[in-house]
């Protein structure tokens, strides 16, 4: 028989989804309900996900396949379990969980400017920023995100702290029109911005990237040359775009636009931006949102909490943009939890648009997968279980009572499941929680160094008390 | 010195807080910090309960206390844990959580008489209620909930199951103006009230009810039956009331008012009544209420999640109506979790009113406890930690990233704290979970038996899609 017609026998004999026979792989993940979040909405029951370099290799039903054709330096058995892509948080501010509850129940600018600036500028330094990091990360890897959208002050410091502990992230540093905790004048942010780029571009992990605060808070002139620098050094811009009334009224009175038309007409918008929270859009805005391929965080926690408003999401998803979901700082939520938001943003919008037929659990679920892979323009990487796409990924237990019964597996991921459900995280093949035991991260070392901190900020405050 | 002036300089010397020395308690909790929801607000950081005969007898500082004067049978040490009332679902249906995430993300009417009521009436028999309500138990008392409201069919094996798990409540038999799964006709229901409520009143932890289903379900002649029956035998009324906008229409088409106007009208509302969701109500309704000492679920989740609108829970507040939270069925929600509630319930209304002020987290706790025993007329009895009350409380564990660091407890416990946190769960001085272990309820064995019967519910849908 020629070499063709064996390749053509071969190709109707196996099974579509295939390794080589005792082909090599790092990690071999068998036995679960394998979610896929894939374009055919593939659920793999009694599933396998193969792993080698990082990289997702194979992926189907154990029925289709002979297991024992992988060498597997390491398996994990997840019968009874759900194996799912990696939670996206596509916006936080990362070191703030050290200001988790100082300041709650209060108006927007009364939090702000009285209570949040004001401590930022007092405490934030370098080693605040670290060790907060430390403690929202570890947060993170327990609740089962495996990439998220970062944005403050010592950037690089959140870098080294994520990078060490395995996640992977857009990390934008901030510029802003004030001195700020880490940089002074706006020239002094911009060439940290550049250094920052420089060292951690070749990062398998973190995607540095520039963050200038908003347009209330950046001049146009800033704003223009953070968007050049964008285009110099090739880096996402992530930017705090349309969320409160506010910064509405400001750009109106400036300069007589909203807030997404101001940024499309002075040339910023583009895929680079990566937009936060986005919730005073109106139609013609969705479409220069849409045009320029402008990724969008949904933030439905913190817009509740704050008073923020009700981003338009069902008609954002209707027209395909890039919407994915996060929690905002930890100082406005109160807490790193995406399956609060992924139950949130499927009720919100069924509240609000009076129709509860609107956000399903399969849009909700895609938006803290896929969706925020599209929001942070990562989608060719992650975002979903595919072949070729890396192995960030998370599997849940399923043997809890508000997990029991089981007949829609979505239902059951965006209504019930908690973060408290998830046993292992993994990111670019790498376990770093197994059993809901941290791999990276020594956890009471953590809780230990945040408390510290805490103990320094709580002492002023007490004294204010008195 | 005369016995009077030994008692006189005994009570200068004593702490407030006190009891007699070497006195026999049957469980001593120490060292947690104590939050007790009480009038005072009082906060006991280190501090001590001591319970005796299923009541509290003694709460205080461990620094105002000797400790060693308690001989305690047990003692639990809750260092490093917050120590607070049990939480109260003021609103559920226990056995549908078997039918969680049956049917989601569709329209109520289509919901409920295409899914819910069909698959009621098919599947539930007493086993199938028995079996749901031990699994709707084995959640609430991993979260930390000690008191319930129930209202569904065979509430006699919701009472039996609640009664054997040790869970306080109040259990509804329900009465409704069609066959019901239990009994077929109404006078069948008001008999069967009748004999649940003698086996039931004597118990301890059982609270009967009569459950007439709603206004839009029930005759006004047989409302008024049962509104006799609940006299004649005083028991609590448990009622949906102004839950959905068609409710309002059906009583104004039928009855030219709306819901709350027409149960006053016809003299059901009284301090007996327990009304579940109270969404449509205007200001003269809310004057009803509140004269007529009307107790208030609200269910912000099953709410948003059924697109049914939003309750007027800060003008509720404002009034001082006897307002608790409520999960609703779990085919509505889709679980048994009150910290979701609490969280959700701040939120919401601050985003209702556009007001980052409205429902504290204050308020929110208390709605959870005190206010939910005030919502089910208990409040002399739970909802609080005091000396006198029933000893139905919760022992959290803080040694988690997303509770670290603590600046305010009620913002920790409100935004941050989750029910996973529960480590310990005791009703009525008895323990039901200790270090996350069900202590009354055989887990595995809970979850294998509702998977059994999901599993004949789950075939009839397989085949109905193929």
């Amino acid at each position: 028989m020629s070499k063709l017609a064996w390749l053509l026998l071969a190709s109707l004999l196996l099974p579509p989804v295939m390794a080589m026979s005792g082909e090599q792989v790092d990690l071999l993940i068998t036995g679960g309900t394998v979610v896929t979040i894939d374009d055919q909405w593939n659920v793999f029951e009694n599933g396998f996900v193969a792993i080698r370099d990082a990289k997702i290799v194979a992926i189907g039903d154990n029925a289709s396949k002979n297991l024992r054709d992988f060498q597997a330096a390491e398996t994990i058995d997840a019968r009874n379990k759900v194996v799912l892509p990696g939670l996206i948080n596509t916006h936080t501010h990362l070191p703030m969980v050290l200001f988790r509850g100082l300041a709650d129940d209060l108006k927007l600018n009364e939090w702000l400017y009285k209570h949040i600036f004001p401590a930022e500028s007092k405490f934030v330094t370098r080693e605040f920023v670290a060790v907060g990091t430390r403690l929202g990360l570890a947060e993170m890897i327990r609740g089962g995100t495996t990439t998220c959208c970062d944005m403050y002050y010592f950037e690089d410091a959140i870098a080294e702290e994520t990078n060490r502990a395995g996640l992977r992230a857009v990390l934008g540093q901030t510029v802003i029109d004030f001195p700020a905790p880490d940089y002074k004048t706006w020239s002094e942010g911009l060439a940290a911005v550049e250094a920052f780029a420089e060292k951690w571009k070749p990062n398998e992990l973190i995607h540095p990237a520039i963050a200038p605060h908003a347009a209330y808070t950046v001049s146009t002139e800033h704003l223009t040359e953070a968007a050049s620098l964008a285009e110099k050094l090739d880096l996402p811009i992530v930017i705090h775009l349309a969320e409160a009334r506010t910064e509405t009224d400001y750009t109106l009175k400036h300069y007589r636009q909203r807030p997404v038309e101001y940024l499309e007409q002075i040339g910023l918008l583009s895929p680079r931006v990566i937009g936060a929270h986005v919730i005073n859009v109106n139609h013609q805005e969705l479409h220069i949102l849409q045009r320029r391929e402008v990724g969008i965080c949904h933030c439905p926690q913190s817009n509740m909490k704050i008073a923020a408003g009700v981003a338009p999401v069902p008609q954002m998803l209707a027209a395909g943009l890039r919407v994915g979901l996060g929690t905002d700082g930890a100082a406005s939520n109160n807490d790193l939890d995406m399956w609060q938001e992924i139950d949130t943003v499927a009720k919100l919008h069924k509240l609000h648009n009076g129709d509860a037929t609107a956000v399903s659990a399969r849009q909700a679920l895609q938006m803290a997968t896929l969706g925020g892979a599209r929001a942070l323009h990562l989608e060719e990487k992650i975002g979903s279980l595919e072949v070729g796409k890396m192995a960030d990924l998370i599997i849940l237990e399923l043997d809890a009572p508000h997990l029991v019964p089981r007949y829609d597996i979505y239902s059951l991921l965006v209504y019930s499941a908690k973060a408290s459900d998830v046993v292992d995280t993994i990111v670019n093949g790498k376990i770093l929680m197994r059993n809901r035991q941290l791999k990276t991260l020594n956890l009471q070392q953590v809780i230990a160094e945040a408390r510290q901190i805490a103990a320094r900020i709580r002492k002023p405050l007490a004294s204010a008390a008195e």
